[in-house]
């Protein structure tokens, strides 16, 4: 952008100078400083370039013939790997400032330092992919067999919620994983806000994990999940308290949230909390539940329903 | 698209063959092939001109004026009927392959076969909407007077999401009662993303309909509801539980979900499961209420609270 | 648009004239036309406008460097006030006529009447954003202390939804608090759809104020709540019921919905309901509780759990 002269007005020129000032004088104006990364809009794009890596034609306007599967897959991967690359790059940087609260060492180009390193892990959540692809396909099968109101996979495939929040998900377990900072986080956030499904990149999910519905669940982020795990909408898989330091801040990096065996059923609202909490393997866990012990394997566990007054 | 040539960088060339082989090689690669459907991005698309037509200018970009209305109604149906009579033809074709499981018998031109199906159909579609309009007014003036916070039934045309959920789903279902298979479902989770709105496109919903907030409620696809109900947020119509075949999978088709009679109130939180439970005209279910069996009419049902432990 | 002919399709034709016919004929055929609005994807856009001057480059394509703030802010203030001052003249036109329903007095420019105070009220609104800034500030802080996921104040501003709820809440209550009608609901709707988080802009919110995860929290019009206060998801501040006119309809502008006082913590899915509910400050409210009587200061409120069935 070329430099603006100051407002005509003269009163609209003050504003900027007194939002300048707020933005750089309170206690964040640092953060704000450091923070390089791409706005929420071109994360939301670099989302749907990894989902139509995974799902051709289903995300986005056009479908995909088979025909062209493979050019569609190079122009696409073209693309997906300079941007990705660049992200990763930032967030290494937003991270080495302690999340932008340092000021960059090289303002002009923040990601010059982080460039190879960037690279590689690119290229190794890219090489996940076709695995990625097949795990998620168990993914689909396992809602077209959990969902009466399903009439084939494929309609699963064009119509569930699930399947973007959970494509997004091991795409953002796979940056996590190789310790790339806030753009996980940022991934996930473009899902939940399509779907309302909330799953933090640090969750361990296996493959044939079907969510029906989905509307307000949370996963949090050191929470443990099998096999073939099936969740309707509004299930808390979360934090009971936590433990905070001398200064009363909540600390970080502890084991927080439950595990759940292979095979279990939790059905909607739910509420599991606690890092030593397991739900035992092919058990189900009634609606609106609220679990905060272990549950042993092959238990179905109901609440008692309050009584219902007539009037 | 014209072909591309082979990756310069040979490992990106690799990893779009491994790729294309896992989406081609997995027991979902048909799936994929089959899946001529337009994206959920089209769809959206679809879905936009659809309300544009019942509500010119709310969901758009611009006003429209009195003077301009017939003009707009022109341009929009033209379109509309186009791309209506697409997308209901791809999805004839869709289910025909058995939800894209069968290979394409017309992989050039898919839809060729179902064009005459689909127009009709279309027509039929489209020529219900001044109905569906009626019916519309009625739930938004449901809104204004169900609600205190609302200060005129423009006010709630402009700003409640309900709106967008109940005239997609009155769309949706419309299809629905065709037989149009995988494109109301597609719709309806259009209107389920933006606001949390889930309701099955094979839900039969009388008019004077009104949910507020919204976010959570999910209403099951053999759902039936009277006149006048008002439902809030977080609300379920589900299905208790449901029978297997012989291959321990779900059988589709089997009333599942309530009957909600006419001028029911549903507070916040309610559960209401089960295809032969029916909540009896002008009763009224108290918030996070668990329902499982039937309610007469004329009926308050509360449930029995929690006592409160205070430290 | 210039004046279209006829449809050749002389069964389209018919189609517009019949759902034109309904449109104007209906009860509400007034509303429509008093509508001059912006559609709802324009209040969007300019929801982003603002967003984008209280936190440049977060919520965009691009970010902004710190050489370039000025300037940023210099040409998107210059939109923004031309484009926030258009959207309150035509929203005090729309109350003006009853919510649309009486015809426009100046159908060529409806917002005539009213550029001078909605100028002066933009300009209002505007000045007061370098403190809204501040107090989001306080708002993100209180995020980062109060989520053990959260590693760094930046990661809140990247990736939380709440931050652009409460940004947004903050933005429609200043513009609710100059009695601009319309226009706060629809700027707090793009927020609830894309977040879950439903916040009227009649609710009065202090600084240092979080909102972990989000999906269904619903804070009703006449909510007050103190300095850091912390929600969790599916929290609902609402009403216990509401008294009603001789007519049987619900009567406007009471106060109907809770207080919460200074460092109160509210957990998953806790219904507060009522006016004169107060919950004293530093008290906790757990998951899932049902309050509808005041709780007193430093107090710590659990529900009594259902017991747990195993089979």
């Amino acid at each position: 952008m070329p430099p603006l002269e100051a407002h005509k007005d003269p009163e609209l020129e003050s504003l900027v100078q007194k939002l300048s000032a707020a933005i750089h004088s309170d206690h964040l104006a640092n953060i704000w400083e450091g923070c390089r990364m791409p706005g929420q809009r071109s994360i939301a794009e670099l989302h749907d370039q990894l989902l139509s890596v995974l799902f051709p034609g289903v995300f986005g306007l056009e479908s995909v013939a088979e025909a062209g599967l493979n050019n569609h897959l190079r122009a696409t991967l073209d693309a997906l790997y300079a941007h990705l690359s660049q992200c990763i790059a930032l967030a290494l940087d937003f991270s080495a400032r302690q999340g932008g609260v340092l000021p960059s060492t090289h303002p002009d180009n923040p990601c010059a330092a982080y460039e190879g390193e960037a690279k590689t892990i690119a290229r190794e959540v890219l090489f996940d992919f076709p695995q990625l692809r097949s795990i998620l396909s168990e993914d689909l099968v396992a809602a077209y067999e959990g969902d009466p109101a399903a009439s084939s996979v494929g309609e699963v495939l064009l119509s569930y919620p699930c399947v973007q929040a959970i494509a997004t998900h091991r795409i953002a377990h796979a940056l996590y994983t190789r310790k790339v900072p806030i753009l996980p986080r940022m991934l996930s956030e473009v899902a939940h806000s399509r779907t309302g499904i909330d799953i933090h990149p640090g969750a361990t999910i296996g493959p044939g994990f079907f969510i029906d519905h989905g509307t307000g669940v949370v996963i949090g982020e050191t929470t443990v999940i099998g096999r073939h795990v099936k969740l309707y909408q509004g299930v808390t898989l979360g934090a009971r308290s936590f433990d905070k330091d001398d200064q009363g801040l909540p600390i970080k990096g502890i084991k927080r949230h439950p595990n759940i065996e292979d095979h279990v059923t939790i059905y909607a609202g739910a509420t599991i909390l606690g890092g030593d909490t397991t739900i035992g393997k092919n058990s189900v866990v009634g609606g609106s539940c609220w679990v905060t012990t272990s549950i042993p394997p092959n238990t179905v566990v109901m609440s008692e329903r309050a009584k219902l007054r007539h009037r």
